[in-house]
């Protein structure tokens, strides 16, 4: 809604540029479908801003995001190539993150789930990015593996003007509470409910 | 959930992988957020999967979707020229139909909008996509510009294997009634309501 007109003016003192351009804390939430998709689409406006994004994917199945994956390191490279749009990281912890040296080792998740945030909230320190989409996080928090404290603290308090999506179900209430904007995924119909499995092209 | 399983198995003499693969009408709706980028988000799925994907804007604000038609139209031309992904059209009612000859006639909305579904009802005759992304079509819809039972008529009848999403709040009860899959954004939060206004990179 580019054009709408807020329900409030708040009397903090930044001019309405000031307070537009403000870095945003997204999360995408609830059982249905769209979540991610609603993630990755909104990073197509950054990219083409020039933005450098950043992925974390905190899911394990092979197949999950394969066409986002190859949409986002084409228009990556493309930028490479170009200049069109911006830079593009792609980050899978099912894989062993590309920075660590326990590629591949499966073992221990909620390990490999520490060490990506443990790498995000550096980054997020050294202000490496504009956009970070953290896919699927909301679960090593909802395990227990990553502390929910910890990460609302870290991105409250994110220097500079980085902007970041959290993705997935059960949210937690502290994060909820500390970000900007907050949509939950609400199920009206699913295929499932017909008996129809998911297919190639829409659910990978 | 590719790896869900479906809570009925249909008597419908279909087996699961032909149930799996039948085509789907999508609908995004709701108030908040998440609408379009949750379709662009899917189609780079598609477009991963070699699909020939077309967009239909039933917007006319200039700076709506620029983010998601710039990557878009970079992903077609790669498909173009190195065989990646597959192709992508982009037609928008803003600037008059690319196939119109009332180029920027801005005069009649609803006959804009009107020409916009005939081409599209051709286009499924014809099965010329396999993915529509209708942007925004449920406005034509809601204010009497397009007949929905003929545009529930035309989907729940179309030949092939052509999937559509449609998005845009108040999604018509009869249309949410033939989807197969309806998400509706819901407003947990959004910065408007701490008087932030839209800004590049997240609006458009």
């Amino acid at each position: 809604m580019p054009q709408g007109v807020p329900a409030v003016v708040p009397d903090d003192g930044l001019t309405t540029r000031q307070r537009r351009n403000r870095p945003l804390l997204i999360v995408h939430t609830g059982v249905q479908k769209g979540k991610s998709t609603a993630a990755f689409g909104l990073g197509l406006r950054g990219w083409n801003q020039g933005w450098d994004i950043a992925v974390f994917q905190f899911v394990k199945s092979a197949k999950w995001r394969v066409g986002e994956e190859a949409a986002y390191k084409a228009l990556g490279q493309l930028h490479a190539d170009t200049g069109q749009g911006g830079p593009v990281e792609w980050h899978k912890m099912g894989e062993g993150w590309s920075w660590s040296r326990k590629q591949g080792s499966d073992e221990d998740h909620a390990a490999a789930a520490r060490d990506g945030w443990a790498e995000i909230k550096q980054r997020l320190a050294d202000q490496r990015h504009d956009l970070y989409i953290l896919d699927e996080f909301t679960y090593p928090m909802k395990w227990g593996w990553v502390d929910v404290e910890d990460v609302v603290e870290t991105l409250t308090g994110r220097p500079g003007h980085q902007h970041v999506v959290i993705t997935g179900r059960d949210a937690a209430p502290a994060l909820v509470e500390a970000a900007d904007l907050v949509t939950e995924m609400t199920k009206i119909k699913h295929p499932m409910d017909a008996g129809q499995k998911g297919q190639r092209g829409i659910e990978w």
